[in-house]
């Protein structure tokens, strides 16, 4: 761990479909206990809990402000509450925004798994002295597969300790390009978790998205404070581009750095990923709730308060949340949008 | 039609777990509407309505009185309250001594489907002849492929107007003698529909079940009445043995005759019979109620009150019941009973 302590900042909106019915409105991914008893972002809180670390700034939405506050392990943590979505890079620039230019800032989605929390905190020490060298840092995570959901980073001139000067950001690969860069080595998926200094951000943001910065600005010297929450104006706020953090920073600034790390991370981004991590029978099948199952193999099964009976079914995710009954392939999880789209 | 009126005896006894979860306790099969708006039960009436039948007399169990007196159909019909469940014989005996001897009794399941009524009242009416003259008539269903779920009856000598005396009756048999049974000819599937007069079939109780002919009588006799309900009483009744008309009477009377008939008719004994039997979309699909498909082919789901949202699956069944979820492929219908027995 470092010597000054690092600022986390959990960046807490976004919903997302690709969970429906169980990630909604309200009841976002990141708030739901998928393959364990406890919710992604209580998990999440619990990876920067200790030495080393300040208690985080969560920011989050008007939506989800209930659900932040629902968690114990969120006690004590500021929440900036965003007046409306307006993507990663405002968001970044509102934490950077309320802090000290010098204070090492740790960015964190809220809704990922990491299984090696000391492989995580190891990262984290190497790259502290990049960031208070003013250094941007990213965390690439070490490719497991031919992934074309996530976008890679090229790792460029080594600058110690495991970290590279970033040579490159490549858009989600086409399958032919995602196998390229897995033989090749030296690419590493993009996490959307970095470390840098508040002044580092603030003087990159100045410069290249200066509209997102000076929006986030004035949206929080015109908001208000209740206790612990900070809710900036949404006036000033809608004025700021939407761009996500990589589009409007990082891809633009020269001095990016990336440490590839590899930590059992996980996006959990389809059904089929909740049965990966989950734990499962002999057969396969990860249930969690009232299941029956005869001759049934390699299913995901939440029968929330109902009773679920699965006779002689393979591969296959019955998903219940309400009144909705979710039931699919897991094969077949990134259609699932279908249905998402039909039913809202 | 006869001459003399016909008096329909509907047997609604029995719940059955083959369409669990929706048929199960008080909710049987024969109350459900399954591939049509109206139930099996009504259905059943509507088929021995109008002139030629009187009204029906109902033979059901305690936990069914509700859901019978429930159906409009059933107005005016006498029903027969089975202090507990005796099998088929001990309830027509029930029927039968309670009936003039030269009146002709039309005995049927109420859980069955046929098609083509007109077929069935000439099949009706061309057992009447033979039903007044003493035989017992069973009505034989033309067989349409090799099925090891029902009984055979095979056709002996001819006995005029499509009648035959039946040679013997055939247990379930194995799919290789159900092909012989298929290609020889001669054999009709057992559809427990038959037509005799009170004092034949009295006669023949009297002669090779006497135990159960006079349980029913005592049991009539000892019981109460209460406007078109009847109530045998417990005690005697309990003294029947539980067998089957069939075994109890048809297979050992040497005056039993087969009416083979095609008629449509089906048992709707699985899911599989019917999403056969239901009207399906262009994919294959039957659903009643909130289904949203997307890639799926070849489905029935009763989504009840639920919403029910189907991606990329093929020729399953998911059938909701209150706070029951049943999911199965559609060929593995004969399983349910696993499912069933589990959730009792």
């Amino acid at each position: 761990m470092p010597a000054a302590p690092i600022q986390p900042v959990i960046l807490c909106g976004g919903a997302g479909t690709r969970l429906w019915p169980a990630s909604r409105g309200a009841r976002a991914k990141q708030f739901l206990a998928l393959e364990s008893e406890r919710s992604l972002f209580a998990r999440t809180l619990d990876r920067v809990a200790g030495p080393g670390f300040l208690s985080p700034l969560i920011l989050c939405g008007i939506d989800h402000v209930d659900a932040v506050r629902s968690h114990p392990e969120a006690d004590g943590s500021r929440v900036i509450v965003e007046p409306l979505a307006r993507n990663t890079a405002a968001a970044i620039a509102l934490a950077v925004a309320t802090s000290e230019p010098e204070q090492l800032l740790l960015v964190m989605p809220s809704d990922h798994i990491i299984a090696d929390i000391p492989a995580f905190h190891a990262a984290v020490d190497a790259a502290s002295a990049l960031a208070r060298a003013d250094w941007l840092v990213t965390f690439g995570i070490a490719p497991e597969r031919p992934e074309t959901g996530f976008g890679y980073i090229t790792s460029g001139a080594p600058l110690g300790d495991g970290a590279y000067k970033v040579e490159r950001f490549i858009e989600k690969p086409p399958l032919e390009v995602a196998r390229r860069l897995l033989d090749e080595g030296g690419h590493s998926w993009n996490a959307g978790i970095f470390l840098f200094s508040a002044g580092a951000m603030r003087s990159a943001m100045l410069a290249l998205c200066p509209d997102i910065f000076r929006a986030a600005e004035a949206a929080l010297e015109h908001g208000v404070s209740e206790g612990v929450s900070i809710y900036p104006e949404r006036g000033h706020f809608t004025r700021a581009p939407s761009d996500s953090i990589d589009y409007a920073v990082m891809e633009k600034h020269d001095r990016v750095a990336v440490v590839p790390v590899s930590m059992g991370w996980s996006d959990v981004g389809s059904w089929q990923a909740v049965h990966e991590l989950a734990a499962r029978d002999e057969a396969g099948n990860a249930c969690a709730g009232d299941v029956f199952l005869h001759d049934s193999r390699g299913c995901l099964v939440r029968p929330e308060s109902k009773r679920v009976s699965l006779v002689g079914v393979e591969n296959l995710a019955v998903i219940v949340d309400g009144d909705d009954i979710l039931v699919m392939p897991l094969d077949r999880s990134q259609d699932v949008r279908a249905a998402a789209s039909a039913r809202q």
